[in-house]
């Protein structure tokens, strides 16, 4: 169900630091922590021995002691002491796994390490813009598929419904939406033209109760589960369409989906925007729209997720919105397939 | 394991109004409402897009709209808009089921909608009747088989177990009970003769301390899953064996039951008397007695549905007690197989 | 997994009394209480008409009550009555185990009764004697195989890690162990010389800052489920090694393990010791601290068991310190494929 050939985000940078973290990722079981330099480390979150979490260990140093028998592991999985022992054991050695720090998120690659070439992380450069003002989200945990919130992201229609509160307007649900790809990227662009703006837009754009605004969301897939929304709303009449974002606000959010299991994932996000830069009462009014935007996602994604395996056999009846998900869906196929991955257990 | 062509109690007609309720019933998850002039409507609870409960949406005047991409179904539940779409897809409707509002409740039929025909409804006129002050139970969940309520009901001899503290006395337990049948109809009796009056009908009937009662349960077993339950106690000698029940009380219980899935029911009841019309101390009283009789019910049901699915290739030991039950069952039985329906997914 | 042909402690004595006491122990609903001449019972917990748990009953007289119909079993399982009925049914028994009470224990036999041999009980008869102080503990319910507690407790290495704030000390964690058999009783030793005390020995023996302890280790497997703990310290140079432990503490802890199904037991334990004798406050000091250790223990058994679960397929790498858990397991499996056990569902 997901290419093992990839860069996911493990964890946001902040996250990472003396202490052990475990996590699932990609059905396997993770510890990540940081070396007394700083360098992040990922390792099997299993003690060779009796299959403890390393997680629940302890850090010594650069090592980690399996809080069982002590056994130690060093950052490359190797097995380096076993108390009582003069020697360690062959066969004792642990996975580690590929990591980079990179746009202040730690990603992870769990296929071949041979194939793990940084270049292919994707380029979020505005995360680390001196011009930009970032804000990097608690991870949410979700109860789903991955490709769910993809699915989700890719389609703005759902936004006039599930954020009736936040981003929507009655307007919106009516507007089409265009899907188009471009070798394994997937686009969907949906402009609102001379509306009223969204209830968020309003509060951060400064937009009078009688200023109608352009509004653009564009969304673009990256294989496998980054979806950048670039979203704004400018007054009308002052040419967002033909380019000219000034006259308003802009946004760029990050969404970078892990899968844990088939059944859940653990959804990472920034927010980058130029406008208001450094305020923090403005990030927070937008971490706070978007963290209650996403919780709202994500109630709707976990029926989903629950209402397809109910009705495993029952056929989805696919509509013209779901036109991005699916271009979507067939490169991460695709993706699988040349790899000839298979769902470890 | 249930019949699907039978009327089955849905809801209490309390509880429907204008927000969406979300059941599942006969394995099946349904949506209720009603429409804007006040009729009942249930339709299956599930987006045919991409299966979220229409019941986590929006009611619009008299259409059901879905909470994630706005899909519209009306009362007959075909889907009559899909933003941004100016036609509606072929194969998006969704299933509608027959509803008949009678007798202070919300009947439903699963079944074969050709069959459906109201005349089928148990008669419980007393529900509406002026002279019979009615109390409509909160519905109440059981996890357990549906038909071990019935099985329940119709024994009456748990009463001395079960119910020590409301419904029992240290005497009934040894009195025998008779089964019979006509068709379809099962009925147990058991008369108590001469004896203590139980705590309830004690308090309600105004019974003396030293007055002996004529005590009768009278159960009539209805398929697949109402049972009538007709109880009362006289003064001793007033000639209520023989017909005359004015020197004391009676009520009528009537239990619905209606399964949600194999291992899950839902308990409908309505109670009604004739005695103290009007009055709502005693209502409340009843009310609350029964109520904790019936918590004391479900409480055993679970535990008997739980053993019987742990020692599930174990033969259980019939007992003469069980007559009634075991003929309820061979009529539900019988009406499954007559229907060939099987257990949908 | 676990032989049927051996006395496993069903319960302390101090837990029977005039109630019933419902346990599930190897697979199966047991219900245990005392009679009125304070004779322990245990009787299958399953009515055997409708299966409900006998332990939901009454207790009256010697003889359990059904909660449901009042069906009456006495404490040898016979069915003595049937509410309603002269006679009893045939078929309707449940079955009786073998109990014995011995060391403030109850014992109960679930294999063949007549090999129910109470000389076979392990002799733990320190828990009577007058010069012993007993400390009974509470039954401690783990989530994990029975089998992993022995591992546990038969591998002193574990203590430096598990145990850090109570048994452990930076010192214990590289001194080997050595593991011995003599027929099927499997024991480990360790003697830790001249180092300092561990916080609790510290604390119990009053030794100083300055004084260096010998202390031991000695645990003998029992099959299939005890772990006699012999542990001390003494002050090193006054000849503990060679036998005189009279300057110092010795304390004896019985760990005795009763599997309930393959992935839960329960965990029954007393400490025995001379010094103190009848001292309140070191027995409370005692008991707290064990509990405390106790805790952590369960901890990471259940953490193993996950990881066995998890990863059935995956070989668990032994090392020298299993040597006696090994052993311990060959002498239960021969047991269990000596009776043919089979687990019952």
């Amino acid at each position: 169900m997901f290419p093992r050939n990839a860069w996911y985000v493990a964890a946001t940078a902040d996250e990472l630091g003396r202490e052990l973290l475990g996590r699932t990722l990609l059905d396997r079981p993770v510890v990540l922590y940081r070396r007394e330099d700083g360098a992040p480390v990922a390792l099997e979150d299993r003690c060779s021995h009796r299959f403890v979490p390393l997680s629940k260990g302890y850090l010594v140093g650069d090592v980690v002691q399996c809080g069982y028998h002590g056994l130690e592991f060093d950052c490359t999985g190797a097995c380096v002491h076993v108390p009582g022992q003069n020697s360690t054991p062959s066969g004792a050695d642990i996975e580690a796994f590929p990591l980079c720090e990179k746009w202040q998120l730690i990603w992870i690659w769990m296929g071949d390490p041979a194939l793990a070439d940084q270049s292919l992380i994707p380029d979020i450069w505005r995360n680390d813009h001196p011009d930009w003002t970032v804000i990097v989200g608690e991870p949410i945990p979700v109860q789903g598929d991955y490709r769910l919130v993809a699915d989700n992201l890719l389609d703005p229609s759902h936004v006039s419904f599930v954020h009736r509160s936040t981003l929507g307007t009655e307007v919106v649900a009516e507007v089409p939406q265009k899907a188009t790809q471009e070798g394994d990227t997937v686009r969907v662009t949906r402009w609102v033209l001379d509306s009223p703006a969204a209830p968020v837009y309003a509060k951060l754009g400064n937009f009078g109760p009688d200023d109608n605004v352009d509004r653009w969301q564009i969304m673009t897939f990256t294989a496998p589960s980054m979806v950048e929304v670039y979203m704004g709303s400018c007054l009308t009449g002052t040419g967002a369409p033909e380019g000219d974002r000034s006259q308003g606000i802009e946004l760029y959010a990050y969404n970078l989906v892990t899968p844990e299991t088939a059944d859940s994932c653990i959804y990472f996000w920034t927010f980058v925007r130029e406008f208001a830069a450094g305020d923090t009462k403005i990030s927070e009014m937008v971490r706070s729209n978007f963290v209650e935007a996403f919780t709202e996602d994500v109630e709707v994604i976990e029926q989903v997720h629950a209402g397809l395996k109910r009705y495993a056999d029952t056929p989805v009846k696919n509509l013209p919105v779901d036109a991005g998900a699916i271009r979507a869906r067939r490169v991460i196929d695709h993706m699988v397939t040349e790899e000839g991955a298979t769902q470890s257990a």
